[in-house]
């Protein structure tokens, strides 16, 4: 039997805080010098009574204590959270002066919280501070939400592979939730840290502290939700200090382990994220897709060798890890450009970070299951083992992996198709579903691309795109197999 | 260590055999009434006698007893022959009245030998006749190359999960080679009735007597290289007998596992063709996928719905089972029809036919091996255990067959992008790579679409989608294990 009660409370809790949260956004309208903008308070204070009651109603009629979670109610947690979550944060960002649609503002409310960064806001430049406040805070608490979700559940679940990050020492159910709890809060900590930092860092680089501080939250979660309708581009004018390489750090800092990061700073053992698997196959990626497109970007447009590094390095990054931030419009570069960054989007970062994506593990495994099955093929007889981290990979983990490319590839296939099916053309189509269901968000071309907007897409598709955004962050499998007849038979 | 001895003996006495065959074409060029075509006829003796004198050469340096052939000597022989007949193959064709390059002759005869049907020749309609049926002749060497390869040769290596259609009689391997033999004998008697009763057919029906020859060498092994520009098409004027209708039946029955038709007609077990799992799954694909377009055609152009039918029928048939003819440009139906068309011919038909794409076995495998991990992760302590046509399914092969998927998106990624790198658009270089991996033939587009032609595209490119070709026949593996450093260790 499926507990309802449980995940019922623990969502019921959630959308409360969420709607607690509205107040920040609120005060920061309030204290609006500008009368259209201050009057937007309104719209989030309204959001967070309807949260505050209806989470809190929730909570109050399943009260009670929480001994265990099964993983078919910790499926059902994650899935149902997650869009609750969602559906609540669009209400101020209906309401207010954005003049969004519901539909534009769930749409919002998910590239937020899936940390995807498309936007439909038409004139960010002009929006009321809290709005932009609260799109900032949405990407960062999807960024948090993330890290937890895949350091405490996903390998608990089993996820697309995630059982390899299985921690040992939960392996005694009573604990788990215990150290769960102690986990969560310690990487929350190291989350809230580098975001510190980063507020520092664009501040100390020359970035207004109010620009430096939406810009800290949407790149330590690599979201890539901007103030400014150019995105970073905005803050970038020649002979300016290289905001753009202090965004590239955070980025890069932001799709690493986080669990490693943990070990590293509790244990000192600094040495991890040096030797880890993942990070030097994700820090040997970057660089080398760096230097091709920087090589291409060289002999293509007339710019010098450091120009050329520097839009490489920092488009790379946005786009591999998710973030989806422009700089300049790469749609530009000609043909090859755009099928190499409709390529590298779906690689993603490290499982366990805020990025987005297949994540780089998921190759490394795919990659080693090739070598497996080639030796096999050849050598039937003989017997080979591949290690990841030093851990046997198994033909369990070789599913679960595969399958997940699997499902993510139809998936991609079934939205772009349907995105067609709405008279969107071949290009457009193509890269705004890829790029929602890896959460990047921009896609390629005039319309979706780096320098167009997703407001005029037919409603529909934005709902498709919005699904495509969920399925992403939650790695497909989490919502999937709520959906699977197996999952609601006893 | 790899016996090297019979797989070069074997390549020469198919090498020396194709050279004879060369004879055919010539004779007919020698048969023309035309002066300038009946000068073709030196291209095929040139090749006949080159073809004739290499592959005895090697045959008679190599010549000896061949007692058994290990599974890594299997693959050598598998690739290199494939790629051996295609080098001499083109030399007629290079040679010719054509007045082809060695790459696009190269590539013809790829294009005919993997039963692909991109076409780089301008002109059908005037070209000699020896070289017309060349090409179709090459073609149906390659389709029954495929349903002996697929029914002899895939499983005992195997290839991309193509285990399971292991025949237990052959487990000792004393037997296989005489058994093979016998089989494949007569797997290549039903062939031939086919093309017989499918070029009587198309000869009933209207079509003259040389161009339902080469259709019908090109139907059965759905392989679409035909006699006319405008393909098919060119055959069907109002008013006339449905020859699309004909051909649909053909490419239908070409796509139908060989081995069962054989344990059919044997055993008189003509029953298993209605229950066999992969034929249910691949008629209930094509009715179904048929009533979609037909329905969207029906709604989109103006037509009657037995024409919406019978056009959606025929495209859906030629284009899923990689057959390729045209009879109507359906790329001007819209991005539906252009999204749709690119989708499906990915799918491909039933494996041991001679059909090409990813089989539709290897969906049926995936949707149960993600019916069996959606209900692992609901239930990680039940056990679950799913089956193919009465067999198990094991870990083993869930691995073969979504390690064959990674790899066939992987290859198609590739390729495309690097079409896109050599400056083609995104749509000819999407659809141009799908169409030469899934064996299909033509691309979407202006360029390679149904209305175009493969002759304008850079060198690189026809030798890139060659070598696309080649993996998609041999299933990939067949050729990626021969360049796994693993393959070359004793």
């Amino acid at each position: 039997m499926l507990a309802f009660r449980p995940v019922v409370l623990v969502i019921g809790v959630l959308v409360a805080a969420l709607g607690v949260m509205m107040l920040i956004p609120m005060c920061v309208d309030l204290l609006s010098t500008d009368d259209v903008h201050r009057a937007d308070w309104t719209a989030f204070a309204t959001g967070a009574i309807i949260s505050v009651l209806a989470g809190g109603g929730a909570a109050a009629a399943s009260w009670g204590p929480i001994t265990q979670i099964s993983v078919r109610e910790g499926f059902l947690l994650t899935a149902a959270s997650w869009l609750a979550l969602v559906v609540f944060a669009a209400i101020p960002l209906a309401n207010g002066e954005l003049g969004l649609t519901y539909v534009d503002a769930f749409f919002e409310a998910m590239s937020g919280l899936t940390t995807t960064g498309a936007t439909v806001v038409v004139g960010l430049d002009d929006a009321p501070p809290g709005a932009l406040l609260w799109r900032s805070m949405l990407q960062w608490f999807g960024g948090v939400g993330v890290v937890i979700m895949a350091f405490a559940v996903l390998p608990a679940l089993k996820v697309g592979g995630m059982q390899i990050f299985k921690n040992e020492a939960w392996d005694t159910s009573e604990k788990f939730i215990a150290n769960a709890t102690q986990y969560s809060v310690a990487l929350s900590f190291i989350y809230l840290f580098l975001t510190v930092v980063c507020f520092l860092s664009l501040w100390a680089f020359g970035m207004p502290p109010w620009h430096a501080l939406n810009h800290a939250l949407t790149t330590v979660s690599t979201g890539g939700f901007s103030t400014r309708d150019a995105s970073l581009g905005a803050f970038l004018t020649v002979g300016r200090a290289p905001l753009d390489l202090v965004v590239t750090v955070f980025m890069l800092l932001g799709s690493l382990p986080f669990g490693i990061i943990l070990i590293a700073v509790l244990r000192g053992a600094w040495k991890r994220l040096f030797t880890d698997s993942q990070i030097r196959f994700f820090i040997g990626l970057i660089v080398a897709l760096t230097g091709l497109i920087a090589l291409y970007a060289y002999r293509q447009l007339d710019i010098s060798v450091f120009t050329a590094l520097r839009l490489a390095v920092f488009n790379v990054t946005s786009i591999m890890t998710g973030t989806g931030f422009a700089t300049s419009d790469y749609d530009a570069w000609g043909p090859v450009a755009i099928a190499f960054f409709f390529c590298i989007m779906f690689i993603g970062g490290c499982a366990g970070s805020t990025s987005c994506g297949m994540k780089v593990f998921r190759f490394q495994v795919a990659l080693a299951a090739l070598k497996v099955y080639a030796r096999r093929l050849a050598h039937p007889n003989a017997v080979f083992v591949a290690r990841y981290n030093g851990h046997p990979l198994t033909d369990d983990v070789f599913v679960s992996v595969l399958s997940f490319f699997f499902v993510y590839f139809a998936t991609f296939a079934t939205i772009a198709v349907l995105l067609s099916g709405l008279g969107l053309d071949t290009l457009t189509a193509l890269s705004a579903a890829g790029s929602a269901i890896a959460n990047v968000g921009p896609g390629l071309g005039d319309i979706v691309g780096p320098a167009g907007n997703y407001a005029s897409l037919p409603d529909l598709a934005k709902l498709l795109l919005s699904a495509g955004m969920m399925l992403g962050r939650l790695e497909f499998f989490t919502v999937l197999v709520i959906l699977s007849p197996a999952f609601w038979r006893g």
